[in-house]
């Protein structure tokens, strides 16, 4: 038995039998040949098919990752493109192809100093190097025309037998959106942090994971067995009986059932979920219900809206997969805009679509009747079996007046479905805060409504003024900061008076060393990637709910970042 | 005499000479060729060239806009060459030519039919079918080679005699800015609305101007003695001498000199500058210096950047301009993003440029070099006579931790200079208030410096979710909008315990409907187009500072922008 260091990136453990996955064995390019000796328009033509290659193999990857995974997950493959059609690096690579490199090697020299040039800067954009290796590949693939012929090539990931852990350089996400978590135990990488598209497509996964390891791992070969701690960020190899019982100990199991904190306070704890696949693993990891179901996924990849009939049965299997009385499933209206890919949308181009057309704004206007579609499948859901426990909740809303009239649409979608004699019933109504304006009008909106849910990723975004999909801001964008914090608990503060309760199914609500925080803010219910819910549930039962207000408190009169994470206790986490 | 009603859109009054501008007397369509007989290659190749050079046109417009009004103003350029180069109607036109209908007609045929769609809508968006009349015809002036020749055609609007007045059927954003307001006594149009873009531009330029008089306009001749008055929304033909004084009494005139309210509570009233060209006519209309100096202007339309003595330069002219001891001069430090068009600075093309990289975020990182010449230039600026009234304020602030930087930033240029031997001084500091982040901080951030100055167009953009650019949200992007409001509130509570003092340099502090809700709200100085400044003095002086915090508190209890007008008695600004 040996163990070797990285850094825990799904925080759970698992054992196999390791397998090499060397992608770059297919793409050693050929050796240079006389610049005289090339046909330029010929190369050129070629880089041009390779990347309609890729572009449209990019496209399959985003459409498989957004309904096997979640949308979120799929956006990186929207940067790929990118990538792709940047336009500095297509001039650059015709330029060297028309001075006499043939078009591999020239696409290897422009993005192998692009990568460069990423891997020389710090923290969150250094892990985009991982994408343009993606890019890279792919075209690459289609140049050399190799397609998994190395030890484990890329076509293979798809097919991995039951029980590998699979080992690599780094992984891109594009690989990693391809493994099946049913026959993957594990990963561990030589390289890469935990902030990686890949990293965080393997926690949605939920498959354990280990990354940066090092060198190191180069000394494990195939076949051998190998147990990935993704909680203590460990790669043993040939682990004896105790290490196994003890991984599987270390993670506390999936925890069923509504927990409390110590001093009584009850606390849901719920799954984010973007897709049906996702519906089991979620149970399977305890979660209360479902906080947000997202429901691009019906109306993305395909050529004309989801029937009414469709809708219907994808809600209903939420609800029958969280058929417990106390469950919830919360499901969020359509929420797309301009930044989003439903061409039979015709949604207009807009110079900022995170400031334009989405959300609710479509739904009471230029698709009305989207709406009104959506609003039938989900009230006739609200009257089956699990019914009871549907709530739906409406996104980007700004104003009361928005609120009203999707509660007036509710009503009329009820009264047709009454006189058509069709069961339904009307659920839980809430709305998303995830606008600084949502979060000024709390007050108002509790009173309307049954609940609250704030997105904390788009609520820090239009707080911090910091594109959630830019790296160039990545560091204004964190719910940290004492603005958006400041956010949180006027909206949770604003809602106390009312019967409304108020949930949060940002990103920050998955982590644990956060929880103690969020049940101080005053948050009824946290939703997540189902992947973190049981140490979320064990982090609430330790929670004495005063201490946790206290702690609240001294992080809202935080002036900094720096200050907060003081306060947190949390001195891992940069500048 | 006779009095012809229509909408006062610039509140100003002018006497003047009428003439009538018909630019499209030039752009007659000849008769429609037999198809067959029209060249489609040939056709293909002039409406490319066209569109070539309506695109420089509009570019020059753009800089010569921003140059001599202002950046904000010059914006609708850019908004122009996005109907240029629109892909549908690109291809729209092109199909049409390869049909076999010559470039004119086509251009022609799909303009009108788009003109005729905005027109088909509501509010905002119905006066936008202006600017794709401004696009039509430069494209139609560049194909059929057409230049002027009419009665008053459009090379001649920059060269009107003294003392015209311009009547026409409606007039377009490049018109008005091509106006000399020394020449034009005033405007009237027979169509258009007091938000078209054009009235914004004649505004800035303080052109006296009512629009909408309908078709009785035109039974004004050439040469009759037209008197337009701004404020009653009328224009008088041959106006006699009691009408010609009563106008001349109507608007106040400019007041010299600090207001109090009534019960002697001082508010200044500041200008908004973005060119040198505007500072006279700030100090004519008795401005008490300014509240908003854009420095862009200084950075456009060139090849690299204002060397320090530029900027000197024209820092300290606009602190002569305003060299009362009670005058202050605000310039806000470099405010570019990936939106504005400032080629040597190489900002990276952005998703959501709004949420990018701009203002500050540049000045700390990759244009440090830009930002402390121009502190070099200000700190030397505040050194000379009138330099006491100098204050600096910095852009889209969102972290104490920036403004804890620039003022570092701000000391180390300070102790440069110091040791250079160069006389220097540091002048009052502060932050622009215009993301959310900046309003929940503003407690932090006024504990820091002079004083806060908040941008409401900003401010709402963020606060709403909605592109200020875009006609598409414009309905949400209104400061009066509730949650606005608050976060306007959320400012002045915080600064009250502080000794920073807090502006507002928004388009709202402008009106003169609006400057009790500000003084109730807490607000120390309104900046504004200098146009409106004697009528909000005047209105200060009316206003009672008890019953202003009133009407404040009532305004920040509404829920829906409904409820706020109605409690500022403004019923008819809209659902």
């Amino acid at each position: 038995m040996r163990t070797l260091d990285g850094v825990g990136s799904t925080p759970r453990s698992g054992v196999g039998a390791a397998r090499w996955y060397r992608p770059d064995a297919d793409l050693t390019l050929p050796d240079r040949p006389d610049p005289a000796a090339v046909d330029a328009e010929a190369e050129l033509e070629r880089y041009d098919s390779a990347r309609d290659a890729a572009r449209e193999a990019l496209r399959d990857a985003r459409d498989r990752t957004a309904e096997r995974v979640g949308e979120e997950e799929a956006a990186v493959f929207e940067a790929h493109e990118g990538f792709l059609d940047d336009p500095t690096i297509v001039e650059d690579v015709e330029a060297e192809i028309r001075d006499g490199t043939p078009a591999a090697h020239a696409v290897a020299d422009r993005f192998d100093e692009a990568v460069a040039q990423f891997e020389g800067m710090e923290g969150r954009m250094a892990e985009r190097a991982d994408d343009l290796r993606d890019v890279r590949d792919r075209l690459l693939r289609a140049l050399l025309d190799a397609e998994g012929d190395g030890p484990t090539g890329a076509a293979d990931l798809a097919a991995l037998p039951e029980g590998t852990v699979l080992l690599a350089e780094r992984l891109t996400p594009s690989d990693t959106a391809a493994l099946d978590p049913g026959a993957v135990a594990g990963i561990a990488t030589v390289e890469g942090g935990r902030t990686s598209h890949a990293a965080i497509i393997a926690r949605s996964l939920a498959i354990p994971a280990v990354v940066g390891v090092g060198e190191a791992l180069e000394s494990v070969a195939d076949g051998e067995t190998v147990l990935v701690d993704g909680e203590a960020g460990e790669v043993v190899v040939d682990p004896d009986g105790a290490r196994r019982e003890a991984a599987r100990e270390a993670g506390p199991d999936a925890i069923r059932g509504r927990v409390e904190t110590a001093d009584g306070r009850p606390v849901e704890v719920a799954a984010n979920v973007g897709g049906e696949a996702e519906l089991g693993p979620a149970a399977e990891r305890g979660a209360d219900g479902v906080g947000l179901f997202r429901t691009e996924f019906l109306f993305v990849d395909r050529e004309s809206p989801p029937t009414e009939d469709e809708q219907y049965e994808a809600v209903a299997a939420a609800l029958s997969a969280f058929d417990d009385p106390d469950d919830r499933v919360v499901v969020r209206t359509l929420d797309v805009g301009g930044d989003k890919p439903v061409p039979y949308l015709d949604l207009p181009d807009e110079p900022n679509p995170f400031l334009g057309r989405r959300g609710i704004r479509l739904s009471l206007d230029e698709h009305a009747d989207l709406f009104e579609t959506q609003l039938r499948a989900l009230l006739r859901a609200a009257a089956t079996e699990a019914g009871d426990g549907l709530a739906v909740m409406f996104p980007l809303v700004t104003r009361v007046e928005e609120v009203e009239r999707a509660v007036a649409t509710v009503e009329s979608v009820a009264d047709d479905l009454a006189s058509e004699g069709v069961d339904h019933a009307v659920p839980e109504l809430g709305a998303m805060v995830e606008t600084p304006a949502a979060a000024f009008l709390a007050d108002a909106l509790a009173e309307r409504l049954d609940f609250l849910s704030v997105g904390t990723n788009d609520l820090a975004q239009y707080v911090m003024a910091a594109d959630r999909g830019s790296d160039a801001v990545a560091e204004y964008h964190d719910p940290l900061h004492p603005a958006v914090l400041r956010a949180l608990d006027r909206t949770t503060a604003a809602a106390e008076g009312s019967d409304a309760w108020v949930g949060i199914c940002g990103e920050m609500a998955g982590d644990p060393a956060l929880t103690e925080l969020l049940v101080g803010l005053g948050f009824d219910e946290l939703s997540m990637s189902a992947v973190t819910a049981p140490e979320v549930k064990a982090r609430v039962r330790e929670v004495d709910a005063d201490a946790a207000a206290s702690l609240a408190s001294d992080a809202l009169a935080c002036e900094t970042r720096r200050e907060v994470l003081d306060v947190l206790g949390l001195d891992d986490r940069g500048p």
